[in-house]
């Protein structure tokens, strides 16, 4: 466990993400990185907003530590524990603790998916008090200067259960993210699957077109990635119809009458 | 573990945290603390509950233990357990034991939201008998008199599963917190997002409007907390448009059209 | 371990608890005592139960040991669990078994929260067989005869999933508890608070009054705890509506009209 | 754990329990542990069960095992499990296996309320195969000779949840228990309360008349129990009016009209 | 642990179990191992299905291992798991491994009990994969050519929450038991309890009838356990009338109506 | 545990497992794992789903390890635990750490069924970042370039609480699976069934009408698989109306109408 100071290493970008700014994003989150200010991105799935992390993470020279949150993610888990090793106990920082230590960007994923005592423990790391209390040891600890948190949250899963509370989200500064315009989405997909200029448009008119649907009964639209995937399909030969049905129709819905929409529009615009 | 005296230390507030009291709120929890009469505070999130609690740790001397309670926490976490350590089984007192033992103020945030052993465990804690029973070890311990239980409590998170008995309830006197007034807000704003009056102003306005659509369907009015995030987006450079979207709408609603109304308030105001 | 002997000692009351007899209830609970008869307590938050058994208690010079129920609370938490010291699994004795073996009062208050099997471990103590099964250890233990069973509980909280099941409650002599008569609670409060025989007099009018409350919609009547809590605050300068505000109405209801109501109640009584 | 063997006599009675056979269940118990049959025992709190199985154990000349079934009972607690002792982990029998090994009569009280694991560990027991696999051990335990199961069910707690599977109850004998006809009762309640025979007689009476108020909205008649406790404290010196209050009335109803019906009922007979 | 290869010979039947063949059963079965086709048998409570796979488990040749399944028995019961032992950890193989391991019949006995971890278990192991992963050990073991699974399931008992999976039903060949014809049941009855001809025809008749009132309010049938136990209360003296109450009408229903109703069928039989 | 780097290659398949493409699916994945694409096989229960992969994975070259997963299926179960050996505690891989590092195909069968923790830990394996971290050891693993996910996932089991994320879905590839064409089909049950033409042709007619019932009550449709085993038990000699009611009739429904409705088909084609 000797070694754990330079396991943080592993958690910085060594290459710049490829990301597009669409409306300023990135110099409010710099700000909010200067003024210890803790950041939510709101929007669906598939829009961007984990590169985007990505992106502020390597500009701000930062390490990032990103936990996908889900059902059954405790306090534990984020925090640290106690772990038996040959005769003695030793304490092993989770990922939430590493962060706090070293001055890393945590980006807490679909936090919202979390149990409860997880979106609770960082309350006092998301005010002016900017400590983890660490109650198996007995400690608290101050974040370090560099220490950010950045929670994502999707407003479109509606559910009782599985609602942030206020005195969660009046934490936060918040960006919403969606879509990118046609022509960011374009280059995004020309330069991740190396397809022609005129392909990649294709796809982002598909896209756009899907998107429409969300409102005739489509659960959510289709995400920029899936419109890569078509494309490097197309890119390696296969026909564009067979390449949108397995990489954009199939993925996003199981319904035969949308199944049978979506490929009228990719005949007409392929 | 020999250590463990000096850890309360750590919980002893050095700096007197900035706190305008609204009425009469010191007096009477200073009497409450002198009574050894445990206290409730009662209001909605962002209002100052917090900062009044460090405000009166700092004022009576005492350390102050903020525990947030959520769904998984268990009167263990609060008393403490055994924990392995090399070949012995070392007892570790959880933080409502060292503040008993300590005479700290200890502050269980949103006590509704723990598990019902929790809410229990304070109850010997609470009435004249004023003990601690650690099961575990068999033990009664007595709180020193410097001890204070202190529990916040948010009447506006209404719900049958989570209502706090009134065999708990009947045990604290009871402060309401709500939104300062605005003198006193903007002397806080000012403050703290070392903004202009004038700004400090408008904010403060604007959360005086934002807060009355809480009876036109907004779940929870703006927080005093996110008048300074905007307050310093817009000390920082940002126009304040974007600085309250990022700030003041996009943390309190997922909601377009309550989106929109904001926005509106946002720009008759600045 | 070898000093667990002696620990029951710390459970002995050392100083007569003050308590006003209402309606022959300590000749019945002696009577009961000597013919090893269980006892259950009925009736709502803060009427004096947990005092009367205190009293009890010392009258009858045996150790009385307090267990506070609650949803987690294990059938093991109350016999005992093997605990590991060392390199040695140590035997560790849970409330119920130290009690049952140095014939002390054991008082489980409200066990109707508590989980179903810690409901079932008392029902070979409260028939003529008198014993303990230690499972875990494969004993069992008969208890000394002046171990004494005393459970409280509270008709009110009326719930399916609460509800004390007839193979239970049919093991106990029971005895109703209601708030005490007024002269009888005006001497509690001026003892306790310290305040003048008038105030005193006030503040059992005023619970009085509270307490009618509770057919127009208050969920419980005031307790006598909270009624000594106003008579304290007012005994250390506070003024009688502010001390009533904090002491009697915020604790115990959050709804606006139901609050106005008892502060008219309080104006008009000082 | 050597002196194991022993601890089957701690379970076996010593004196003969007291008990009044009502319709030849003497028999045909005898017969079923003659032909290994398993018994299960129905009817209404407080009847008599546990006392007749206790008299059959003393007849038949077999260790009792009484095992009261709750929610968080789990095949474990009935088999056994491992446990550590120092260095080494020593498996320790449970209550049945310790009944299976040695010739006692295993009495699972209200086994519907137990974990579904445990109702489906006595399958292989009660059919001919009479074994009882130890999973964890890789061990089948055939019982010897004088091993008997008894269960017990009481069909007056209906629920959906809580119903015995058509698969274990068609393993049992049945008998059905009610409370005992007026003249053997009487004779219990002088013998156990020490009363003379004609507040006995009164007391039968009582309970005969409260029993009928079970088509009239009380959920369970009064136990013959219950009609004991009222006896010693009457035979004690409390008014037959009080005694039957705290011995009857309160122990089996909250309901206020029900209260005074039963009060009526005490008044016209005592 | 060494002898535990040999632990698999207790599984081995010594004597062939009495069972009559209705339907061809046999020969499937024995089919069915010859091509390691897995086998469900179908059908209600106590009609001989646990009896017809000790019968093929002895034809066979077999060992037979039978796991009744229940709502807590989870994979780890089935396959195995590692004990502390001493300094050392041990791994146990549980009962499913050893079956794959040594070419034993393992019979789970209502399966669709269980835990869907256990469900899904035997998936690997029910088609031409014929494997076990043990995932705890990261190995795969391939079962030996004896190796056979065989479940039971209970179509009668109908609920959303437990129905077996249609991917699981369809990796298995099925087998309707149903309650044996009149002139095998009474061969078992006369065989099983020792009784006359005569009397066994009557119970058979009973059975009949009891059955019949499936369509009218009983639950379940009479199973042929029952009629064998009513037969043994005859054979050793208990009037029928009082047998059949005990051994049939008592354990299958708690109505009073349908008891009268069952109890005129036994008179105008007797 | 030194061995573990070999035990990849009991994942290895010898042989070529039968597969007959239906619709270009070899190819699609074909490609789709020199993109490092992860893949979504869509269909009903026994369709072919498994085998593909199979085909799959021997064609590609790459280690095959399937996961069926369920309901208790955690995290930690796929990603690997420490487990306490001797005195020493020994991190062991799970199969999907097995498979990132040793550049085998990972087939999560059933995703939906698994808990939340692992539908989520497969996040950053499925894009362009194809790590899995494993926080329990304070690392990140980068997947070798041979490591391809599969999932499947059936679109009939409707259900809220086990629906698939859309976060989760737009990670993937999707081909869709549905039974075999009939010429494909008989050839397959000529092959593994060793049966004639003719009776594959009947058969394979017969699992046409009976999937049409699909739309009038019948759940789900006969397998490929079921149809084989018919084959089977007619070609050991049982007639042909008895194997198709051992092998599809009763596996598929508990319905009596469903079952005379397949009975008269089978007689009609046979």
């Amino acid at each position: 466990m000797k070694g754990q100071e330079l396991d943080i290493e592993q958690y910085r970008l060594t290459e710049e993400p490829f990301y597009e700014e669409v409306n300023g994003e990135i110099g409010l989150v710099t700000i909010a990185s200067k003024s210890k200010m803790p950041v939510m991105l709101k929007g669906p799935t598939g829009c961007g907003k984990t590169r985007f992390v990505q992106h502020m993470a390597y500009k701000l020279g930062r390490p990032l530590i990103t936990v996908a949150c889900h059902e059954d993610l405790t306090a534990s888990d984020l925090v640290g524990r106690y772990l038996l090793k040959g005769e003695e106990t030793v304490w092993v920082d989770g990922p939430l603790t590493l962060g706090v230590k070293h001055g890393a960007i945590v980006y807490l994923d679909e936090i919202v998916e979390a149990r409860k005592d997880t979106t609770v423990i960082v309350h006092p790391l998301s005010d002016d008090r900017r400590f983890l209390p660490i109650e198996k040891r007995g400690q608290m600890i101050e974040a370090v200067d560099d220490f950010m948190l950045v929670i994502s949250y999707n407003p479109g899963y509606q559910s009782v259960l599985k609602e942030l509370k206020q005195s969660t989200k009046q934490r936060f500064m918040a960006i919403e993210f969606t879509y990118p315009p046609a022509d960011i989405e374009m280059r995004i997909i020309e330069k991740e699957a190396k397809v022609t200029k005129e392909i990649a448009q294709k796809l982002v008119k598909l896209g756009d077109k899907v998107r429409n649907l969300r409102n005739h009964g489509l659960e959510e639209g289709v995400s920029t990635r899936l419109l890569i995937y078509a494309g490097t399909l197309i890119q390696q030969g296969v026909p564009s119809e067979k390449a949108c049905e397995a990489a954009v129709i199939r993925p996003i819905t199981d319904d035969p009458d949308m199944h049978r929409s979506i490929q009228e529009l990719v005949k007409a615009i392929f």
